[in-house]
């Protein structure tokens, strides 16, 4: 069938690579550290079954039934009183939109916000899933590199005075791909040349609440004066199965999402909804992501421990203080691409970096995932990786 | 905050009017013919509890985690079997892409398809769901006039040749708003002006297994020769909370629309997937579809009966051989928005027909739904919406 038949938007997207990668990595005999999977055994089971009866017993046919695009609102009052007690934040339930997953707000916020000429900064490396659902959308993302603790905020300011981009997406807790957080001064920073640009924050926290180590800070969110949109989920801290994430943002910007949202599958499944909320209204999540966080702790350390023994000293990492992922940088001029098909013939797997570059750079970067293998996995998945570094070298493969 | 923030799409799209109605409507003491909804008293509530049981004895932590974009297996291979029984089709799960709800297939479709200038025709009057939707994505939409057993044909032809619409979005079977049906030849000629002017052929099918009178027609798509989709929903025959639709079409479309699934919300619920598939494949769903049957047979019929009594004779009306709705015509000059302040005050609610005519047409139309009240509210209902009517004519309004 003829290419013309699609959309400038669709030809435009390329194909996802990752879901390639993740089809090779999902066979039963890989150890994957590719994926971006919450950990299945801390999934809560036996809580959401009994939620569900109770769900079945109390709403019955209510939970079966359409529902407003907004979301159910015992949710949306959930959503903002956690913000309010976890950082202060003065909103009410109007100010929330439960999304199908916070890739739903991604998509919502592209569709509200992005006419194909607007630009859109993110960082350097960036999330995957918002480079597709914002390719869709805007013909130009721009990424300012992380320094460690942040953006370069030297490059941020002349983006944003240059280029003037409709958007900044971030996500400053444990960012997916780098692991990296930013810091207080910087938060602060961000929120200022906001307001001073005219550019609209778009703060993603899926992994906020995985800290193990350190403390937490503010979202930027907090010290916005302008425009602003955060977004959550419950996919790390309950169930991705449920997709249940939400949007925090100004009335006057939720009027045009719930429009979009209504466009784009009328509401939220409302079984969904209304199971996550009964799950959350019986349980002590407290306890629950208590739990998570020793264990994803754990598998940090497990991986940080066996990369220092099998990789060499001139591969680096990121040592993240939560989330799901560590970032490496083999030295330059290495391929990390070429590294995985050495990998894959040794039954363990990555995502090699380069996707998560607009600009064709990265590739000597790799993610690797921690929270979805258990610590015999990581240290034998580590072990087989650092043979295979040492192969590759071998190989006669540059090495400075 | 300035509108100039939005995208231009965004702007375009007009607040949804039936937003506001159906909140007024939704109040406890009116009766309500506005919505959409399905009787909540057919869910099977009983039914999905025991689904859900077994399914987290059997697929427990499988069922919260991350799922593929396509979605879950099982179920499309439930989707394109119930496809090859009804109605011939000869197609395999690569071709099913599971949707949260049918509305995401309308958005997705539009996403992949539509460029702000492609020409999308329509029926007139038309689908709500899919204007807002479409309206995203195309600047152009065009309404072809239904004429009781399908399309006025020269028109659509007439249409097809000059506009060079890229998609023809239908819903053959007891339309939404309408209640219409295509007749045999109709279907056929249709599959053939698609293929003669190369337009994509979206064949929107939620109503068609709730057949009360008459003969099932096999579906558009089943005489195509050219590239055409097919829409599907659990929505109508097991129930909307689930949001579980679906696009059949062949394999370079849904490669495309994958991708675009995959940014818009990474896959529906795997949840209620797996759940919907459970309750599928346990129980007898053709007994089940019966029941709905019987039950929205005898609402329509009630209906019907209370117009002929209460409704004057210039006032028509279809009588629809399936679905949930039945379409009322008011002579010319009248206003349906009028009148629906007239029957709000009287506690009773209706959709008045403009917002489903994209050209400002349809003021003397509305849409009755018979599916979401029972026969006693039918009778209070429209015996209400008669007086309103006499009241109408009474105050002064024109009558020719």
């Amino acid at each position: 069938m003829s290419d013309h038949l699609f959309s400038k938007r669709t030809r435009r997207v390329p194909k996802s690579f990752i879901r390639d990668i993740l089809k090779v990595a999902g066979k039963p005999d890989v150890i994957s550290f590719a994926g971006g999977l919450p950990h299945p055994g801390l999934f809560p089971v036996r809580e959401i079954k009994d939620a569900f009866m109770t769900l079945m017993e109390e709403r019955g046919s209510e939970s079966m039934q359409y529902g407003p695009s907004e979301g159910f609102s015992p949710l949306r009052e959930w959503v903002c009183d956690r913000y309010r007690k976890r950082a202060g934040l003065d909103i009410s339930p109007d100010n929330v939109l439960i999304t199908t997953g916070s890739q739903q707000a991604l998509d919502l916020v592209g569709k509200v916000f992005l006419d194909e000429d607007d630009f859109v900064a993110m960082e350097r490396p960036g999330y995957l899933g918002a480079i597709q659902a914002f390719s869709f959308y805007s013909d130009a993302i721009i990424q300012v590199p992380l320094k460690g603790d942040g953006p370069d905020m030297e490059i941020l300011e002349e983006t944003l005075r240059e280029k003037q981009p409709k958007i900044f997406y971030a996500i400053p807790n444990f960012q997916n791909p780098s692991g990296q957080s930013y810091n207080l001064e910087k938060r602060k920073h961000l929120a200022d040349l906001c307001a001073t640009y005219g550019t609209i924050m778009v703060e993603d926290d899926p992994y906020g609440e995985l800290r193990f180590a350190g403390a937490d800070l503010p979202p930027v969110t907090s010290f916005m004066k302008s425009p602003s949109i955060l977004l959550g989920t419950l996919s790390k801290i309950a169930a991705p199965g449920l997709r249940v994430g939400w949007i925090v943002g100004e009335e006057a910007m939720l009027d045009r999402l719930i429009i979009a949202k209504q466009a784009a599958d009328l509401h939220t499944s409302t079984i969904t909804q209304q199971l996550a909320w009964q799950y959350l209204a019986t349980n002590n999540i407290e306890d629950h992501i208590e739990t998570i966080r020793l264990a994803y702790g754990r598998q940090r350390d497990c991986m940080i421990t066996m990369i220092r023994r099998y990789f060499p000293p001139e591969v680096s990492f990121t040592q993240p203080e939560g989330g799901m992922f560590l970032w490496v940088t083999l030295p330059d001029g290495w391929s990390s691409a070429e590294l995985f098909e050495l990998a894959i013939n040794e039954k363990v797997a990555f995502v090699p970096g380069a996707p998560f570059y607009v600009d064709g750079g990265g590739l000597n970067t790799m993610r690797l995932n921690f929270s979805n293998a258990d610590e015999a996995d990581i240290e034998e998945g580590i072990m087989r990786l650092g043979r295979c570094i040492e192969k590759y070298v071998g190989g006669g493969r540059p090495t400075e």
